[in-house]
């Protein structure tokens, strides 16, 4: 397996203003949460990616992008049937291969100094060669916010520890986690949660297809987390904890949260300490 | 002399997705950098305000306010001729009047629990009858990237001290603010530099056109600072000490340091504290 595009969804309205927000990334260098992801998806090798996107938001997101050397692909969700159909449109573009994707409101800030999350997940998941999940071991009482999975601890043959998903429950309650979602291995009142960044097998467009057709007929909303239940039926699907965090840039201070992140693994990480010292200490002045 | 209307210049082609950036407010709510300013404005008793933007980005503005009781006005400057010019685009909209002038590419954090910055300086100037720009004690090392003035001190009708402006230069050098720019009172090495928000007489505006009329046969840009030189020469022209901080978020970190400078005044400056502690010792493990 060879990846060589990628998907990023950014259409939701509450949080499509999120990639366009300016941080100083790692380097010391001022970008755009989107030029940073986009960086970061490149030094995987991935040239072409594909931004789904609210509608009329192409020019802003373009402007947001300073220089990139990917070619990119904007595709408006002109309708708003959830996160699963906003990455069905990207069916044509993948054309039947697999892919990488991410949302766009997150920041991932890689605690290994020479991988980056995408590069740790997208390295594994081509030499196991199926479909990989970033995942993070959450505690009981955040669940409730992200896509929780079950599974068994596996060895990749390079040796790393992965899970072989059997099982994948949207925002699940403390009591469906703790009949359904237990993974051994880990501590107690710990879970598994998605990461933000995946990688693909082209099946799961035809199930997001089939849920598409489902849900036009249902009138509901389309999410990833069942599609992705249905893959761990029908294939192998495996996870991998990266060693990194997810800044979910949606959080209420998820931008500070994610700017004070990246700055501790960067080159400033000093300076940067010294001046919160200073602003705290004339704030109390 | 009374106040309604104000004009915010935030077409600078390197800053004008500044005041569509999003911060949490000191009340705990997220609000883009524009509607935190639109907010303190309106609470002056001002309802008109005039946005001086780059061109075409009037859609992601009116975006970037979700709500807000004054009525906006938006002047796009065509051409890149300056600070200056773009304040001077706001001619017919002020008609006149006296009106306050902010950039839009600062946050200002008042340490007066009961009064913002902009209401500090409006109701002063307001008193005052005369022009009056906020300014604060700044280090030499820093003053060649601020407007800086020379002026006397004086008691205002109601006893607080005021500033005489005497002159402006834009930038000094050291050696320049030691020769014509030291005001007496303030500590060794300090000067008084521009914070960002004037009241501003409708002389200011005859000012602006001359100097947009002498630049066009020059062929160069209009900067504020010289037309408030000018000013101070023909008419009373004042400066508050405002209690409280600039941000200038076109700086690298501007807004992360904003952003905290913002919490720690704010309703859950502990939470936040808490938060970055929280942060720094995961990066650290």
């Amino acid at each position: 397996m060879k990846l060589t595009k990628a998907v990023i969804t950014a259409a939701s309205p509450d949080h499509r203003s999120l990639p366009i927000q300016t941080l100083v990334d790692r380097d010391g260098v001022s970008r755009s949460v989107l030029e940073i992801l986009l960086r970061e998806i490149h030094s995987t090798g991935i040239e072409d990616v594909c931004l789904v996107i609210h509608p009329g938001d192409e020019a802003a997101f373009r402007r947001a992008i300073a220089d990139t050397p990917v070619r990119l692909t904007f595709i408006a969700q002109e309708e708003r049937l959830g996160y699963g159909h906003a990455l069905s449109l990207a069916a044509d573009f993948i054309k039947g291969e697999p892919f990488f994707h991410a949302v766009g409101d997150h920041l991932f800030i890689s605690s290994d100094a020479k991988r980056s999350c995408a590069q740790q997940l997208i390295e594994l998941a081509t030499l196991e060669d199926c479909s990989m999940s970033a995942v993070q071991s959450t505690r009981e009482t955040e669940i409730q916010h992200y896509g929780t999975i079950a599974g068994s601890l596996e060895r990749s043959s390079s040796g790393e520890a992965i899970y072989a998903i059997k099982d994948v429950i949207e925002k699940p309650t403390p009591t469906e986690a703790e009949q359904k979602l237990i993974v051994p291995g880990l501590r107690a009142g710990r879970y598994l949660t998605y990461f933000g960044m995946h990688v693909l097998s082209p099946l799961v467009m035809e199930i997001l297809k089939e849920s598409v057709r489902d849900a036009a007929s249902s009138g509901g909303k389309v999410q990833l987390s069942p599609v992705l239940a249905e893959l761990a039926r029908r294939e192998r699907y495996t996870a991998l904890k990266v060693q990194g965090s997810r800044q979910d840039l949606s959080q209420k201070y998820g931008l500070f949260h994610a700017q004070l992140a990246l700055a501790l693994v960067g080159s400033e990480s000093t300076a940067v300490m010294q001046d919160i010292l200073e602003i705290v200490a004339r704030s109390r002045q």
